[in-house]
């Protein structure tokens, strides 16, 4: 059964048989699942790529992950690699992730396992991201590095003295929850301020909504219909068209991203920050604000090498691709 | 001459020979120098410590370093570890320090290794101390850990993966300026809202003093004289006596110590956070405060093994001792 058959996904690629020198990642995301087969010797362009939707608790989202597999590589024992967005402990087990609430606390690694019978291993999505990037991406060349990927919230993975790092447990790179402003607003996760809260595709839509509720932004609430359902794309596009209070907040969003990105200047010293995730494809409106806005929100910036800030180039398949390097290394 | 008939310092140890598996460490400070000559098969007690005032400028620090070293080792040709208060580079090269404001893009590597004619090693003073912790510490055992120095200023070293990790550059660890609160005090760095303006020795003071000029704090600012005078010494001095309105600001400042580390743990997932530096003198009255503020400013808490809060063990020397450490290993 060709993909195009199926319902509830597309397909780039037709299916291929797939040698024992393959192998196949897949990009559990909040709304969608993004897999590919990759050739481990030349894995910066997929084989296959097939995209179904994400559905919601532990037993459909592992239904679907088998079918995925099946129908990525059914004749071979290629490893498999999965990302997710959240807390990966070592053993492969999802601890936990907002943008996958019904789903915690799943030793999704065993449980894949035993029912596609090769090995599976399981990983922060972010952190897969990171092992593509810099093995074949923006990050070529870097030894000390952060990718961030900037969607619904922050992720990110981290890679220091030329190696992917997992910290203690494995939940290294989540510095979407780092608090940035006391006062600043209420976070899904219980706390208040955290820089996602501002820095996100959710932060751009606040503050598009914040200005749009303040009387600006009228080219971007003609868009939206109303000043209450306003989103970043709205801001983007008004933004693109040369509307000046777009601008601003894009400036304003831009500063609150160079802020964080500071905060992790600070922290690790990369010489490198990769930015990745969907709010990303605006990177004509956004890369060169938060580029100029760094220096400012980095401590003795006039003393040190500027950090290169960049766009991941292995785009919306960086996950996934990642992933399946996770796997083939790990077998 | 033996060391108590300097002026301007004085000595625990008095000065013995040391044969060429000892190495010497100092600890270059905002007002003192420490300086200890270790044993490298056994480097957490010193054999020798000698202490003198910093002085102003970079040239008569060198002096004061040359003559430190004669002092601590004339008959040897010791390795030396020099740890510094700010951003030092890969080649030895002082870069920039708030608390060294005199002494700026230095060579300091160069230029002192000319004049005593040995190896001289450049390295931050976090960095150091977490060489230290790490090998014979606190942080023994732990793959992962993060070292705070809390005093006027936060300093920071990164372990990663079991090594001492200092980034692209070598300035890692600076996470006192991390933007904590858009709307915060202004700091020396030039920005506003860096988290050393709330949990650093200055930070206590500061919060002592807010309390106190709003008329609380009566027992802190009868320590003090007055409402202005107070510092962080007299707020523990008053919490330690059982006074309420000072542990409150000790809650304070916990709070802010806490959010931080979070952020830290957020990123790098350590197993433990050592807190060292001269406030932590005062870890009597705030670890259980710190390490009870802690998880709930940490992302997923609910999921995730608590991570270790523990004062520093090699105390007031851990910075020098770590600068010998890391000398005898690169020579």
């Amino acid at each position: 059964m060709p993909p195009s058959a199926t319902d509830g996904r597309e397909s780039d690629s037709s299916r291929l048989p797939v040698p024992a020198d393959r192998a196949i990642g897949i990009d559990v995301g909040g709304t969608k699942l993004l897999g590919v087969v990759v050739d481990t010797a030349e894995p910066s362009t997929p084989i296959a790529v097939v995209r179904r939707s994400t559905p919601v608790g532990t037993e459909a989202l592992v239904e679907s992950l088998v079918a995925l597999v099946a129908e990525l590589d059914a004749d071979t024992s290629a490893p498999v690699g999965i990302g997710l967005p959240g807390l990966v402990d070592h053993d492969d087990r999802f601890r936990y992730g907002p943008n996958l609430p019904a789903v915690d606390d799943v030793d999704l690694g065993d449980l894949l396992g035993s029912r596609v019978g090769r090995p599976v291993v399981v990983d922060n999505d972010a952190t897969c991201a990171t092992a593509a990037e810099f093995r074949f991406g923006a990050g070529v060349g870097h030894s000390d590095g952060v990718l961030l990927t900037i969607g619904t919230g922050i992720g990110a993975g981290l890679f220091v003295d030329g190696t992917v790092r997992r910290g203690a447990n494995g939940f290294a790179g989540e510095p979407g929850h780092m608090l940035v402003d006391r006062n600043g607003p209420a976070c899904p996760c219980g706390r208040r301020g955290c820089w996602e809260r501002f820095a996100s595709g959710s932060g751009l839509g606040r503050l598009g909504r914040d200005a749009a509720l303040a009387g600006r932004l009228s080219a971007a609430v003609d868009l939206a219909g109303d000043a209450e359902a306003v989103r970043g794309e709205h801001v983007v596009a008004a933004a693109r068209d040369g509307d000046r209070d777009a601008g601003a907040v894009l400036d304003e969003f831009a500063w609150w991203l160079a802020a964080g990105i500071g905060n992790l200047v600070d922290v690790l010293d990369p010489s490198i920050v990769v930015l990745g995730g969907g709010v990303m494809d605006a990177s004509d409106v956004l890369l060169d604000r938060i580029a100029e806005a760094v220096p400012a929100q980095v401590m003795g910036s006039d003393h040190r090498p500027a950090v290169t800030i960049a766009v991941a180039l292995a785009g919306e398949h960086a996950g996934a691709v990642g992933a399946a390097l996770v796997a083939s290394e790990s077998v």
